[in-house]
């Protein structure tokens, strides 16, 4: 119990999030991204709103001018992919440049590349060494490998796998104001016939925010409605607002 | 063959394409985006190339600023999200607010909905009928509901089935200046010992886009090397001078 709320107190508080997804092969088709979802979920999990997202090739301008973009605006942005030692691998200098702070060699990262493949270094492994002047290393128990941090951010890889295990360092280290709550009801009614109930609830909670989700081919529900709110009272109440002025054979269920 | 050589006369000719991707959900880890993917490879296979993708939430201001950026800055920009009846559905009105022109009542949308639901609409399908003022409606043979088309801006749904429906109307109208040629090399080794081979390639072939991606927890091959050019003579040059400088047992195969 000590120890669990001595770690929730050295978490950074954080509102705001934004994903910076780097990789040309996402934008031509060839790969199917999987790490938006996966640090969205995240996120959510941790209290912390995901603002924005956007992916860019592996363009080493463009990359910078969407780190400052995207750093200025929200509180935390986690980039991922183009951190191999290959020519296409440029968000380390993306990183510097978006900063305009040189690229150093760190001690640390070096210490564990030579530990693990000896001396000397080929070219490959001397660029892995490298981070931009006054990036932090966020070191975690699970993972060994440490995370570039530079100012608010963070410097995730593009491999699923390795992208997930990663995570494990944000939940670590980042958590947001409080908890999200969610409830949701799921209907027989269409999106037309559920309006005027959706703008009365939506009138009477501005405090909650109120999604409608039509579902196509699926023939056990046809709108799922969804309340988002920073108390579990709130996101219950307009729940149960919006379940009174709807017809209870109408209702499949509510989660 | 007369009327193919037709269709592909008649396709406007576009370089560049971003997406917009709209949805609450999509960025609070509810939904899984499919749609970037779907488009992703459809830019692809006509010729056009997908320069950016942005995620953004419900919200009328930042969808018309992320609008008016990306309208500027590519030749085409495509919408997925928020086109239905209800209060969260607001790509409409930002569209409106981003060109800066009224909304409208467009006879020929009013038609089909009271062909569909008869007289009189609710608000709900009277909202349906609305456009930009200057919005093109783009018709197909195979879909039904007009695509609006405001400026260089394509409206699409966020429904996967039917947005991948829509899909079909993108490439009834547009086209790239020409196909994409794309060859790849699977190999044993990993990048650190590509690195060399793959600088001297990329250095010798600046008009060839050099792709490098390692492969995790796959025992198959360890890095898929990918050359993307304007001529499939080129893509095979650069593949060639690639292969020739790898031990041939390294190589899995080529594609």
């Amino acid at each position: 119990m000590t120890i669990e709320a001595e770690g929730q107190r050295m978490k950074r508080v954080v509102q705001t999030a934004a994903a910076l997804l780097i990789g040309s092969e996402l934008l031509s088709g060839k790969t199917r991204d999987e790490n938006l979802h996966s640090l969205a979920a995240t996120l959510r999990a941790l209290g912390i709103r995901l603002t924005r997202a956007v992916f860019v090739a592996d363009e080493e301008g463009a990359i910078a001018a969407e780190i400052r973009a995207l750093s200025s605006t929200v509180d935390v942005v986690f980039s991922s992919g183009g951190i191999g030692p290959t020519h296409d691998d440029v968000t380390i200098d993306a990183l510097a440049r978006a900063f305009d702070v040189p690229l150093l060699v760190r001690a640390e990262l070096e210490a564990l590349l030579l530990s693990e493949h000896g001396a000397p270094l080929s070219a490959a492994y001397q660029r892995m060494a490298l981070a931009p002047e006054g990036a932090q290393l966020v070191a975690s128990g699970e993972v060994r490998w440490p995370t570039i941090v530079m100012q608010n951010v963070w410097v995730l890889p593009g491999i699923p796998e390795i992208f997930r295990m990663k995570l494990a360092v944000v939940r670590e280290h980042l958590r947001g104001p409080g908890p999200f709550f969610s409830r949701a009801v799921y209907t027989q009614l269409d999106e037309v016939s559920l309006k005027p109930q959706l703008d009365a609830t939506v009138a009477r909670f501005p405090d909650v925010e109120v999604g409608s989700y039509p579902k196509w081919q699926d023939h056990s529900y046809r709108t799922k409605v969804t309340f988002d709110a920073a108390s579990a009272a709130l996101a219950n109440a307009a729940l149960e607002d919006f379940c009174q002025n709807l017809p209870s054979a109408e209702v499949v269920r509510t989660e």
